[in-house]
């Protein structure tokens, strides 16, 4: 078996790629899919990923959890922010939570029409890896960015996921395009010094300097979680490994 | 002195970028720039860079070198293609060459409102840092990529021209952007064993199928040339370090 596993740059990329038939990982590190997966982790029942905050508003029903955020800040009104932080198993324990983020929500709308679509970052790495090869369909892996720029550590997370693919004994060939050439090479550079780097590019820093030193370290950490969120109709839903 | 130093992905990404004031790096490794430093090297007098097959022919006067390709083969009626190892001294030595090839050539023409322009590849990747360092201006090392498309050998050469003027004794703070940060890293990745990672990018490939191995494994080679092209009055003139 041959899969082909290409890394996209950014949100805009994204368009101009025929995402069908693939399976698609969105990976936004800092912060949307870390706290994806950390509410999932925590016993959410689902995340409804929603581009704008009145979108959000409309859909919450009572019983939900409101959740996002502009400008790295908890939107006015909102329960949570997007830090993973605040995704407690008290806030989240069977609850349905609907989020808006700057990027990360607007990156899994782009890629809906894909066959599979997953969410990744560093907590779950080796859980998608795992699952992506079991689905058996070509992947892109979907670097979010800021703003349609390019983001270090989403690409970061990418090369960690196509080497977990790559290392898996199960793995037939797998071929990647030449950012994914360039990701993978940056990963082995950083393997097992994840935070220092994530700390430096520019969302790191960013981050740092609002004072979510926190997350940084969080969001660094690799393969804590066992979970991989899927989108169904709509939903994420955690995805578990049955072991 | 603080010197911002961003690589930029592609062609497509430098019409979004202010590159006024700047020093810009074209890199175009296979084959472009090797090419360019090559013929300079091997005594031409200057190289014009020219976007259309119809203009190379339009500035052709006697004397001149007539040389690019397309779809990576000699253009018909030209003296030669943009294989590196065709621009020996016997043809290059005092000529002007009239060159056109798919990107190289117009990505320079891209950069030619930029303060300084230089041309730059593996070959030449310790020269050009240095002149550039000397320049004292913000620098943007522009990818040439393939038909908008990333291409790998590029960024690498990027991240080991950035680690070249990061290394360098007279430079003061360098700040780079995130694809800046994952060039340097991969580079920091393949250091000592370039050939072996261009072999595999996607150019790489191509060019090997066509039979271009020679051209693959020189235009690998790092600081084998200590000049650099520089753009003045829309011709590229050999740069040449005082010692």
């Amino acid at each position: 078996m041959q899969l082909q596993v290409d890394v996209i740059a950014s949100i805009g990329e994204a368009r101009a790629v025929d995402l069908n038939q693939h399976t698609v990982i969105v990976i936004d590190v800092l912060r949307a899919t870390s706290t994806i997966i950390t509410a999932l982790a925590n016993g959410a029942a689902s995340v409804l990923p929603v581009e704008t905050v009145g979108q959000a508003r409309q859909q919450y029903a009572e019983g939900d959890v409101l959740g996002g955020e502009r400008f790295c800040k908890k939107i006015a009104g909102f329960d949570l922010g997007n830090s993973p932080h605040e995704y407690t198993s008290s806030w989240c324990l069977n609850k349905r939570i609907v989020l808006t983020t700057s990027n990360g929500t607007r990156a899994i709308q782009k890629a809906v029409r894909a066959e599979h679509v997953l969410a990744g970052a560093f907590l779950n790495a080796s859980a998608c890896a795992r699952l992506a090869l079991s689905l058996r369909r070509n992947v892109a892996l979907l670097c979010t960015g800021t703003q349609d720029a390019f983001a270090f550590e989403d690409a970061l997370c990418a090369g960690m996921i196509l080497h977990e693919m790559m290392s898996d004994h199960r793995a037939g060939t797998i071929v990647t395009n030449d950012l994914g050439m360039l990701a993978l090479s940056a990963y082995k550079q950083h393997k097992g010094h994840i935070h220092d780097a994530v700390r430096q590019c520019s969302s790191g820093k960013r981050l740092l300097k609002l004072g979510f030193s926190d997350d940084v370290e969080y969001c660094s950490l690799t393969n804590q979680v066992h979970l991989v969120p899927t989108l169904h109709e709509h939903l994420l839903i955690p995805h578990r490994e049955s072991s």
